[in-house]
């Protein structure tokens, strides 16, 4: 009997997944169980999308343009020249099948197998699969909840880069943290790149999901970085069209470019329903895009006010995207999400978090962390705080603190 | 500035690609380019694919399972037991990213960079592109227009097996030939395959076009064969729906199917939209299979029909897909193509074809081949064979035969 390959061995299953058997026991129990722990937005989508669905759907679905459709490409660039005054020719923009594979055409194009690509953690842990998929190497970086997860400097970076090194891959607003690389942090990294002839990857899907008083800097607006940086975007949050599987990779390195469509014209093209409503769902006024961030942002507030009551917590700076990895007086995420799930309920009610372990690559990282999805209306908000506050004050797991 | 991988850089470019700017010149000089190019089916897709997205549209677009929905699965199950008596549990299943991703999912989940896939050629182009991102090694072995493409025998196949050879891939029907491999064909195989403790990969996209007395044999059907048989499928060709990106990853290997899964849930979820569409489709009565078998097989005997009567012409013999590969009497294929959009019509016409070289990976080969799609209204085949007729008749690059 063949043997499966090492990669598909090694492919690395979600922290997350291996709580969904005690959830599905405790609803089986009748418990209520909140959902902290997944990023499916709920607000919904532009009404454009759907209309632009039905009312231009062809009779027959072809094949699209492999980099998709230039109706889409070109209201695509001129989103990023509306917000982030960068201008774009249509051969630096690709439609893809949404973030995941700008991902992987980023990581194809730009590493050979063995070289590496360093992230800050704790990172989005579908990072390491695809680094898996495409015999990346991950090296990662570690970053501190105290000091609100910020990029560490120059010289610590400089550690981390050998002569594999071909790349840094950030994700701003960061998932899992909530973090946003400010202006300063982002100068600082344009610095290292330049220096090490690094590619600077960066996940910008949360890009209207901030809560500071500017928007977040992309780095296609940082100079001189033009043929280093490939940037990944999607609807998927944007939206809410998690399942539309619509993304986009953008840069203006025309090699990198080049491959990219070369992998793009083997697979076809993306997904053409989606493409109809991100079409349309782009003229979206700018009213939509406020709204969203007012939504996620009051409830933001509601968060970092409740879970500030919690004795013990260390919620650090959130300044975007819909998470947070905060700090409990616990001794271990894994044990205490699953207690959550297996042991625990308040009220016939119970909260599913993401243990942060599965957000770090170094082993042992993240043990007493956990990521918390804030993608609920208020109200139930108000309850998972309430019910991860008295499971904490009833955990036996509890760390002893010196 | 930091170079692209040796992947981005090997990816081969689409050899149709090429001729674009030709037939886009042709059409800009008023010439009605007849595309026998492209396998983009145009026969409508089952009124339940439109009505499904219409009426069960969700308000937020969210993520599906990463395996697809549920209920989509339970229905292509069915299908597959209703069509080859073939019964498959939930694991067995994997709704992917259209067919593309399905090779990618099969290649990378059994090979490791470095190993060898035996691919009989002429082939499927894709397959050459995949190859390079997942960093396997295909491995040509020739089949014979004379011989109708047929696989060679074990003998043949013995020379091609290294201590790197990790698996064979078939496309059933072929594209680019139109050749079935009938029930010895894969009896053959089956034993090289247990011979040699091989993985078999079948794309069985074009199962529906069949012009024989009977179905298609697939490989999930060969006895003995189930920790070896990776099968792909897609609706694409089936249902007419290119644009969908629907497609299906099916075997019976456990460690495969984890494997598979797992970078599935890496890139999170197939295409949502198209999964409520394509599951209603699946409801498609028989009457609409029969009548897009009914249409193609007329147009495959309009086309050898009247083929017939083209000087020097080899066609040989067509069972299933919607393709042919012909020798025709000229020197170079590529040359040829590129004249008939650049220096030739009839009557205002002139046609697009797929120079066979493309579908080599051995250089040199299929020069005197072209690949006909006949993927149009049967009046449209008759004046595109009438065009490429005069064609031949007027090309000043004829093969000196002996």
């Amino acid at each position: 009997m063949p043997v499966a390959s090492q990669r598909a061995q090694q492919m690395p299953a979600s922290p997350i997944r291996k709580l969904m058997p005690y959830a599905d026991a405790a609803k089986a129990r009748g418990i209520d169980v909140i959902h902290l722990n997944i990023g499916q937005p709920d607000v919904l989508p532009p009404a454009e999308f759907w209309e632009a669905i039905i009312e231009k759907r062809p009779p027959v679905l072809e094949y699209t343009h492999s980099a998709g459709n230039a109706t889409l490409r070109a209201k695509a660039r001129a989103y990023y020249e509306r917000v982030l005054g960068v201008q774009l020719d249509d051969s630096q923009l690709l439609v893809t099948t949404a973030g995941s594979e700008a991902i992987i055409f980023a990581m194809t194009a730009c590493l050979n197998p063995g070289d590496e690509v360093i992230i800050p953690e704790p990172l989005y842990a579908n990072y390491l699969g695809f680094a898996v998929q495409s015999g990346v190497k991950v090296v990662p970086i570690p970053t501190k909840i105290e000091e609100n997860f910020a990029l560490p400097p120059a010289s610590v970076f400089a550690d981390y880069i050998t002569p594999r090194t071909k790349a840094i891959l950030i994700c701003n607003p960061s998932n899992p943290t909530g973090t946003i690389y400010g202006n300063e942090q982002l100068q600082g990294l344009r610095q290292i790149v330049l220096d090490n002839d690094l590619f600077l990857f960066a996940d910008e899907v949360y890009r209207d999901f901030y809560y500071t008083d500017s928007p977040v800097t992309s780095i296609l607006q940082l100079k001189g970085l033009e043929n280093h940086a490939i940037m990944i975007d999607s609807v998927s949050k944007r939206f809410s069209l998690c399942g539309a599987r619509l993304g986009f990779l953008v840069s203006k390195n025309a090699e990198i470019m080049q491959g990219a469509l070369r992998m793009a014209q083997a697979r076809l093209s993306p997904p053409g329903l989606a493409q109809l409503g991100v079409e349309a769902a782009l003229d979206a006024s700018e009213s939509y895009y406020a709204n969203v961030r007012e939504e996620y942002r009051s409830r933001r507030d509601l968060l970092i006010t409740k879970l500030a009551d919690i004795p013990g917590i260390l919620v650090p700076q959130i300044d975007g995207a819909f998470y947070a990895t905060v700090r409990l007086p616990i001794d271990d995420s894994d044990r205490f999400c699953q207690w959550l799930l297996e042991s625990f309920s308040y009220e016939g009610k119970t909260v599913m978090l993401a243990p942060a372990s599965g957000f770090y690559s170094t082993p042992g990282m993240g043990k007493d962390e956990v990521r918390i999805a804030y993608v609920l209306k208020k109200e139930r908000i108000e309850l998972a705080v309430e019910c991860l506050s008295k499971a904490l004050a009833a955990y036996p797991g509890l760390k002893v603190t010196a």
